[in-house]
C-alpha cells in the first residue's frame, strides 16, 4: 500500500502531452472502463510544485516553484527523467542524464536541471544542497573560464560531491581508527575495552558500509557517462545552442577529461573506504581469536583451581574421618594429630600431583 | 522420477505442427520402435488448457482457457517460449521473450502473452495477478498515452514488478532493522534479547535473501532486453502489424528508454537490499565478537570464584583438622578458638592473595 | 606416477595417421633415440576398444566396441576430440565439440558421439546412460519431428541431462530443509539436534557444492556453443551432408534457441542451488551465534551456582569452626547452637548478597 | 571543512590562463556577485610553489621551485593533470597520463613530470624519491640505450617502483611467516604463543592489505596505459618533437613491451601477496578451529574434575554424618571407624561411577 | 637491499647492442656522470652464464652454457624476455611469449627457448626438468607426428606441465580427504581427532592454495595465448623459416585446437582444486559449529554437576551444623541420628530439584 501507480503512469508519458492531461488522465482512463483501478494509496497530487532555484548566467539567484510537467513540456524531456531530480523520490540511483537540450544530474543529495541558460537546483532546503549554491553561482559567474556555462555548472556539482564524500571519509576515519585501536590493544581478557570499542565500531561499520555504497553508485554514474560518446557529446548544450548543429559523436575532449579526473577522485575515496573497511574486518577477525585465546588461557586456569579444589577436598574429607566420634584407636596417641594433618596435607599433594602427572602423560596439557 | 521427457519433447517443436499431433506423437513414435521408453512419471496432460484473461484493446476482459498447442499455432511460438508463461512450471527464470508476433513476459508472479491486439494474463487467480488486472486495463485502455497498445501493456506489468518489489522491501526491512536493533542492543551477556532477535533474523535474512535473488534475476531479464537491439525494434509489435514492414535494428528509442527507467529502479532496489544484508552481516558478526567478550569476562569472574571456593574450602579444611578426635594438645587453651579461627581466616586469605599474586606475576592476569 | 603420456602423446595425431601406427609410435619413437623416456606409469593400452551403443536412423540398436584410432580416421577427428567420449578419462569436463562431421558430447554422464547418421552411445553401462538410451532412440524415431537428426540427439541428450540435474536438486532439497530446520529449531542448547542438523547437513552441503560446480559446468558447455556463431551453424550436420556445402555462419536459428532454451532451465537450477546453499551458509551463521548467546546465558547460571557454592562452602567453614575440639566458651550456652546456625546460614546469605552487589556495582552483571 | 575548492576550483583551467589570473580569480569572482561563497576552509595559497629537482638530458641536476601553474602555461597543461604530480594531494590515485608535450607519472612515491627535453623530479626530499634520483640521472645519461629521453626516464620509475614494492613484500613476507608459523605452531592450548603471534601478525595482516591495495593501484595504472594505444603512440615525446608529425595510433611497440613487461613483475607481486595473505587466513581459520576443539578438551577435563569434586564432597558429607554429636548407635564399634571410612570411600567411588556411566549411557560421553 | 638495477636496466637491451657492451655499460655509464647510483646490492654478474640443454631435430642433446644476451643477439629478442627463462629470476609469472624467432617458455619449473631448429631448456638440473627432457626428445624425434617441430616441442611441454599439476593433485587429494574424514567424524567432543586432523590439514591446505594460484596462472598464461590471433599465427616458426613470408593472423588451426585442449584440461583441474577447497572450507565451518554444540552440551552437564555440588554441600554444612561442639538439645536422642542424617539428604534433594524447577520455570534450562 505504499506504491505509486499514477506517478510512475505519468512518468513515461513525453512532454508533447499538455501539462493539464497528464494530471487528469489518470483518474480519467479509470472513467472510461467500469471501475477504476484499486489505487494502492491515496494518490500523491501529481501537481505538487518541486521547490527550486533558479541561476541564470548573470548570477541572479530566485527561488521558484515549477511543475514538472511544465519543465518536461518546455524542455521535450520525459517526465520519467524528471523523477531523477525530484526529492520525493529518496531511492533513486545517481545518475546523470544528457538530453538534448539539458543535463539532469543527481548525485547524493544534489538533484539539479542544468540547460544552456539556466539551473535549477532543486530541494535547496537541505543543507548540503544550501551550502552549494554560493559556490554553484560563483562557478557560473566565473567568466573567464574556458568552459561553456553548462560544464561549469557540471563541474560545481562535482567539486561538491567529490568534497561532500572526501569530509565524510575524514570525519568517519578517526573515529574507526581510534576504535579499532582500543579493540587491538584491550583485546586480552574481554575487559570493557573491547566491548566499548564493539559499541563504537558498530554504528560505525555501518556508516562505512552505506559511504562504500553510495560512493560506488556515484562512481558507476559517471562511468555511464564516460562509457557513452553520444552522451559526452550531447551535453555541449551551449554549442548545441549557439551553432544549431548536431555535434560530432568524439568531439568531447573537455568533458571526458573533466568527469575522468573526477572519476579518478572518487576512485581514490573507494580505495580508501576499502582499505578502512578491511581494518575494520581483519581487526575483527583477530580481536576473535585472541579473545578465543585467552580464554583458552582463563580455563586452563580454571582447570588448576578446579583440581586445587578437589585435592582441598579430599584433604578435608580425610579429617573429617577422623572427625567422626567412632573410635580410631588412635585418640590418645599424642602425636596422631600432627600425623594425621601431615597425612591429610599429603593427600591434597598427592591428589594434586597424580593428577597433573595423569595429565601430562595422557598429551592433555603440556 | 519427477521430470516431464513428453511435454518437454512437444516444447521444441514448431507451431506449423498441428495441436493434436503434438499430443498423440511421443506415444505414438514410442509405438514405432520395439518398446515406448520409460516415462520418467506419468505424463501430465499436455493438453490441459491453461487459465487466463484476455484483455482487448476496447477494455473488454473475458476468461478463457486457451490450449499452448493453438496459442502456439495463431501466433507461430514455440512450445518451448509459451512454457515462460506456464505457471506449472513453477522454476522458470523471469524473461521478457521478443517473438516476431508477441511479447512472452515472465517477471515474479506475472505471466503475460502481449500481442498487438491482445493481452493473455495467465495464472489469474494468483493474487498479484488479480491485482494487477484493473490497473493494467486502465492503462491498455488509456488512448492518450503516446505509447502503442503493446508497450503500455508492457509499462503495467514493469510498474507492479517494480511496486511489488519495492513494498515486499519496505515490508521486510522494519522488521530487520528492529531485530538489529535487539541483537544490538542486548548482546552484551546473551539474555534473551540475542536469542529473539536472531530467532526473528533468520527467516527474515533468508527472506532478504531470496529476494535479492529474485530482484536480481528480474535485473538479468530487463538487461538482456536492453542488451539486444534486435529485440528491442522486434518489440513494435503494432508498427510491424500496421506497416507489414521490418523495423530497422535501431529504431527502439522509446522501448529503451523505458525499460532503462525500470532497471534504475530495480538497481536501486538491488543497492537497498545489499545494504540490509550487508548490515544484518556486520552486526551478526560484531554481536558475536561482543558475546566472545562478555563471555571471557564472564569466565574470568568464574576464575575469581573458584579461586575463592579453594580459599574458602583450604579454611574448612584447617579447621576440619582441628575437628578431629586427635590430641592437638591445645584442647583446653582457652585463646586456641580464636586463634585457630582467626587462623583459618587467614588460611584463606593467604591462599587467595598469592594464587592471585601468581597469576599477575605470570602475566596471566592483568 | 599416475600420467598417461602415451595416450596424450597420441590423442594430438590428426586421423589421417593410421591406427596401427598410433599404437607403435610410441615404443618405436622411444627407440629411434638412445634410451625410450621414462614412461610416468605403464601406458595403458591405447588399443583398448570402448564399449558403444550404436543407433542408427531406423532405430536399430546395437553393441559395438570401436576404437578411437578408427572413429577418428573415418570422420577426421582429432583423438584429442574423442579422449571427450572416452569414459577412461573421468575429470575431462563437460563440452560440446561441433567438428566438421559430428558433434563431440559429454554432458554429465552422457558422453555422446553424432554423426549425421548415427549415433554413438559411450559407457552404456552406466545407469544414467542405460535410462537415456530408449528416450534418445523414441527421439530419433520421431520422424514428424521438425528438427534433424542430429539435432534430436543433442536435444534429447539436453531433455536428459536437465531432467537429471533437476532430480539431483529434487532429491536433495528436501533433505537439506529438513536438517536446516532440525538446526534452527534445536540450536538453543546445543542438544542433540544442532548436531544431529549437522552430522545430516555436512554430506548433503559436500553434495550441493558438488551439484553446483557440475551444474556451472554445464552451463558453461552450453554457454560456449552459443558465443560462437561459427560452432553451432557448423552443428547442422544433415544439411551439410544433403547440400555438400558450407553453412552460412548466421544460419543457426533452431539450433540458437534450442540451447538458449536449454540454458535458461540450467540458470534456474544455479539459482536455486545458490538459494540453498545461501540458506545453509545463514543457518549455519545463525545457529552459531545462537549456540554462542545460550553458551553466554548457561555461563551466566555457572557464576550463579558457583557464587552459592562459594556460600555454602563459608556457611560450613562457619560451622566447622565451632566443630573444633577447641574451647570456644559457649559450648554450655542453651541457645548458642541455633544463634550459630543462624549465623553460619547468615554468612552463606552475606556472602551471596554481597558478591551479587560487588559484580552489579562494578556493572559486570546487569 | 577540510575541502579546497579554491585548489579544485583552478585546478580544470587550462593553461591558456594567465597563472596570475588563475589565483586571483577565485576570491574575484566571488566579489563580482553579492557575497563570495563560503570557502569550506581557508584556502591554500594555490602560489606556493613547489619543490621539484630538475635533470636535464647531459646530466645537470638542479635544485627548482616551480609554480603548478607556470608549468601548466609551458607545456600546455591542465592544472588538474598538475594535481597528480603534487605532494599534497596525497590521496591521489597513481596514474600515467599521457599528454601531448608531456608525460605526467604518480606512482607510489614517485612524482615525476617528464618532457623531451628534461624531468622535474617532484617531492625529492621523499627518500624514496632521493634514491631515485642518481639512479635516474645515470639512466638518462645513458647514450647507448636504444630508448628515447622519455622513455628511459620512464623505465627508471617503472624500474625503481617494482623494486620498492618487491622489496617491500621481501621485508614484510619473513615476519608473516614467521608469525604464523609461532601460530600454528603453539595453538593448542592458547598459550602465550598465539596471543603474541597474532600481536605480531595483525600490523603485519594491516600493511599487507595496504600494500595489495597500493599494488593494485599501480596494476591498474599501468593496464590503463596498455588499454589505450593513443596514449602509448602519445608517449613518444622525442619522436613528435623531432619530427612534428603526429605519430601513428598503432606505433608504439617499445613503449607496449616495456610496460607489458613491468605490469607482469607487478603481477608477479600481487600473486605474491595475494598467496601471503591466504596463508595468514587459512592459518587465522585453523587456529581459531584448533583453540575450540582444545577448549572442548578443557571442558571436558572440568567435568571430570567437577565429578571429582562432587564425589569427594559426598564422602565428606557422609564422613560429616558421623561427625554430628548424635548417637548413631556405633560409637564404640572397634570396627566402626574402618568401616564407615571404606563406606565413605565408597560412596565417592559410587557417585563418581555411576554418573559417568549415566552420561555414558546417555551418549553425552563416549 | 635485494633489487636488481642493473640487470633490469640491462633487460631492456634489445639485441642490436653487442654482448660485451651490455655488461660493461652498467658500471661504464656510472662513471660518465659524477658519481655513480648506489646500487641497491652487489650487482650480479650479469655474464654469469646459464645452465641449458640444447637438443637438435635430430636428437643430439649438449649440455651447454649460454649467455643472454648472445642468444638475445642471436634470435633478436630483448634481454628482459630472456629474463623469462632465467632460474635466477624465482618469481616471474608462467607465460608463453610468442617472438618472430621463437617461442619463450616458463610454465612452472619448466624454462625452453624454442626455435625452428633447436630447443634449449634451462635450469635442467632441477627435477622436473630432468624428468622431461627425454620425453622431450622423443617427442621431439618423432618424424612421424603432423606437427611442426616447435609446436612438438610445446606440446611435450604443455603435456608434461598438465600431467604435473594432475599428480601434484592427486597426490594432495587423499591426504586432504583423509583428514576431512578423521575431523568429520571425531568433531563431536574436540578429541585429540579434530586437533590431528587440524594439525594434518593447515598444510595440505597451504599447499592446495598455492598449487590453485599456479595452476591459475598456467591458465592465464594459455588464455592470453588464445586471445591474441597474432600470437598464435606468429608460433609458426618452421612454417616462417620455410617460407620466409608473414603467415596470415588468422591461419593457426592446429595451434588454436592444441592449447585449447590442454586449456580445458587446467581448467578440469581449476575445477577439481576448487571443489576439494570448498570441500575443506565447508568442513571446517561445519567442525566448528559442531564444536560449539557439543561446547554447550558439555557446559550444560557442568550446570548439573555444579549443582549438585551446591547440593552435596548444602547437605554437608547441615551435618556440620550438628558436629559443632554445641548443645542441640537432641544430643541424647536415639533417633536423632537418622532424622538429622535424613533431614540431610533431603536438604541436598531440596536444593537441587527447587533450583532446577526454578531454572526451567525461568526458561533458561528445557
Amino acid at each position: 500500500a505504499s506504491c505509486d501507480p499514477a506517478s510512475t503512469t505519468a512518468s513515461t508519458t513525453t512532454a508533447t502531452a499538455t501539462p493539464s492531461s497528464t494530471t487528469s488522465r489518470s483518474p480519467g482512463s479509470g472513467g472510461v472502463g467500469s471501475s477504476p483501478p484499486p489505487p494502492r494509496r491515496p494518490e500523491p497530487p501529481a501537481t505538487i510544485p518541486l521547490a527550486a532555484l533558479e541561476i541564470l548566467p548573470d548570477g541572479t539567484v530566485s527561488a521558484r516553484h515549477v511543475q514538472k510537467a511544465d519543465v518536461a513540456l518546455e524542455l521535450s524531456l520525459n517526465l520519467r527523467d524528471l523523477r531523477v531530480v525530484d526529492p520525493t523520490f529518496r531511492n533513486e540511483s545517481p545518475v546523470i542524464l544528457a538530453r538534448p537540450t539539458a543535463l539532469v544530474i543527481h548525485l547524493v543529495h544534489v538533484r539539479v536541471l542544468v540547460t544552456a541558460s539556466r539551473v535549477l537546483l532543486f530541494d535547496p532546503h537541505h543543507p548540503a544542497v544550501a551550502a552549494l549554491t554560493p559556490r554553484l553561482r560563483a562557478r557560473l559567474l566565473d567568466a573567464a573560464h574556458p568552459l561553456p556555462f553548462e560544464m561549469r555548472a557540471l563541474e560545481a556539482v562535482l567539486v561538491d560531491v567529490c568534497c561532500g564524500i572526501r569530509e565524510e571519509v575524514a570525519r568517519l576515519k578517526p573515529k574507526v581508527q581510534a576504535a579499532l585501536h582500543v579493540m587491538s590493544k584491550e583485546g586480552e581478557f574481554g575487559g570493557h575495552g573491547v566491548t566499548e570499542g564493539l559499541d563504537a565500531l558498530l554504528p560505525l561499520e555501518m556508516a562505512l558500509n552505506e559511504l562504500a555504497g553510495s560512493v560506488g553508485m556515484v562512481r558507476t554514474a559517471l562511468n555511464e557517462v564516460l562509457m557513452s560518446d553520444e552522451d559526452m557529446s550531447d551535453m555541449y548544450l551551449s554549442w548545441k545552442a549557439a551553432t544549431g548543429e548536431e555535434r560530432g559523436v568524439d568531439e568531447h575532449d573537455e568533458i571526458e577529461m573533466m568527469v575522468e579526473g573526477y572519476l579518478k577522485q572518487v576512485d581514490a575515496v573507494v580505495y580508501d573506504l576499502g582499505r578502512l573497511l578491511r581494518a575494520v574486518k581483519t581487526t575483527e577477525n583477530v580481536t576473535q581469536i585472541r579473545l578465543d585465546a585467552s580464554r583458552n588461557r582463563i580455563l586452563r586456569l580454571e582447570v588448576f583451581l578446579n583440581l586445587g579444589a578437589v585435592s582441598v577436598a579430599s584433604a578435608a574429607c580425610f579429617a573429617g574421618l577422623f572427625g567422626m566420634n567412632l573410635l580410631s584407636g588412635i585418640e590418645e596417641d599424642p602425636y596422631a594429630f600432627w600425623v594425621v594433618s601431615g597425612a591429610s596435607a599429603g593427600v591434597a599433594l598427592v591428589v594434586f600431583r597424580s593428577v597433573l602427572m595423569y595429565l601430562r602423560w595422557k598429551r592433555i596439557f603440556s
